[in-house]
């Protein structure tokens, strides 16, 4: 199945000024398209750890996006650090840079052209009905940080990307977690290609755990389903959706 | 200056069911007390994966803390996870176990027996009205996902840390970003010491750029200030805090 690591690369996160919806919102567009969202890393604006990290993910996961630092101040550096993790000189894009003139008009100035500079030989593709394109070098997407925008563009690469959506199956359970600690663990016996979370609930009123079941394949999920509620004492299950 | 990492450990994140509100909280006391967050990592309920991330940060960060990943369940892995960074094995405390025995009474079986095996020689502290205690293993802090636990037993960690609060200085401009980069680039000139944040915003009213200028020394923050504003445009200033 095809995986996806998350860069978020933003000082602000760190410091507790900016709380990251980036995060939340890719977990679940890749979920719906069925791409596996391996890990979600927060780190500083920081050309080096930035070159790091792209590097490292850039092999381990089929697609690597990025959210945050593509701006034109000092602080922006995402570009740079992924021109340095595959060795990249940067270099003007002009027909960027015009793009970027025609839309700013009036504000454009060198430091708007700095957004014009990419690593060599990056993907340059139209992105819906933004103005500036999507970046993309290798298997990395280079997203801004600015929810709104962010939102906007992932669409563009979602549609590059192929998955195997998962299927689910919540289980909600009216006792503790302990008190099911052991159907789980003889239905994983059974059942071992399972994705199987017991989660518990503080403050609701009808159940203590919600147990999800999941599966890309829907008839091995309904059969470990219809096993798990046929273990369970059928008074202790709240509800199944 | 201390510095941390955060590991978040979770499947339920990372696939876009549950939303992580303790990295934002996290990030949010740290600051409060002074110690840098330089990472915030989320992987998958795997103890290899664990163990790897522990062994890593511990080694860099001055204190790592962990959430998630320690109730009674079969995807609760983060003590074993942690065990195996250090090379520690598992052993059960007695002491604990007696601890969850009397909390739970009639609830109590072999499954919460597991919550009492820790990696050998754990620290296990009183932590405020909570009657599961705080789990510290190393500069590791364990502590549980659930935000309403989480939340209560951080003040038990922050009391053992020790950090000089950053100081923070505000300047919302009316000017795109692209207009005041080369103030800022000329400020970080004089001041390479100031930490200076650049963040557009789109949809306020009356500012288009939020300017952060943040330093633990007030007096340096001060002045960088003042040199941010006596160059700035006047009119391009709508409010400094």
């Amino acid at each position: 199945m095809p995986t996806a690591g998350f860069l978020v690369i933003g000082n602000e996160i760190l410091s507790g000024k900016v709380v990251d919806t980036n995060s939340p919102f890719l977990a679940k567009e890749l979920r719906k398209i069925g791409v596996d969202l391996e890990r979600i890393l927060t780190i500083p604006d920081e050309i080096d750890i930035i070159a790091d990290e792209v590097r490292t993910m850039s092999a381990i996961y089929d697609y690597v996006i990025t959210s945050g630092g593509i701006g034109p101040t000092h602080d922006d550096l995402t570009m740079d650090g992924v021109a340095k993790a595959f060795g990249l000189p940067m270099v003007l894009d002009e027909d960027l840079c015009k793009r970027i003139e025609d839309a700013t008009g009036d504000h454009f100035n060198e430091s708007m052209r700095k957004m014009a500079i990419l690593p060599k030989g990056a993907g340059v593709q139209e992105s819906g009905d933004l103005w500036f394109p999507l970046i993309c070098v290798n298997n990395v997407y280079v997203l801004p940080g600015i929810p709104r925008l962010f939102e906007a563009k992932f669409p563009s690469v979602a549609e590059q990307m192929t998955g195997i959506p998962v299927q689910l199956k919540r289980v909600y359970v009216k006792t503790f977690e302990s008190e099911i600690a052991s159907y789980l663990h003889d239905l994983l016996e059974d059942f071992d290609e399972l994705m199987l979370g017991s989660y518990p609930r503080m403050g609701e009123e009808h159940y203590r755990v919600l147990l999800t079941l999941e599966s890309r394949d829907m008839g091995y999920l309904e059969r470990a389903l219809e096993a798990l509620l046929s273990r369970l004492p059928a008074e202790i299950v709240h509800k199944v959706e």
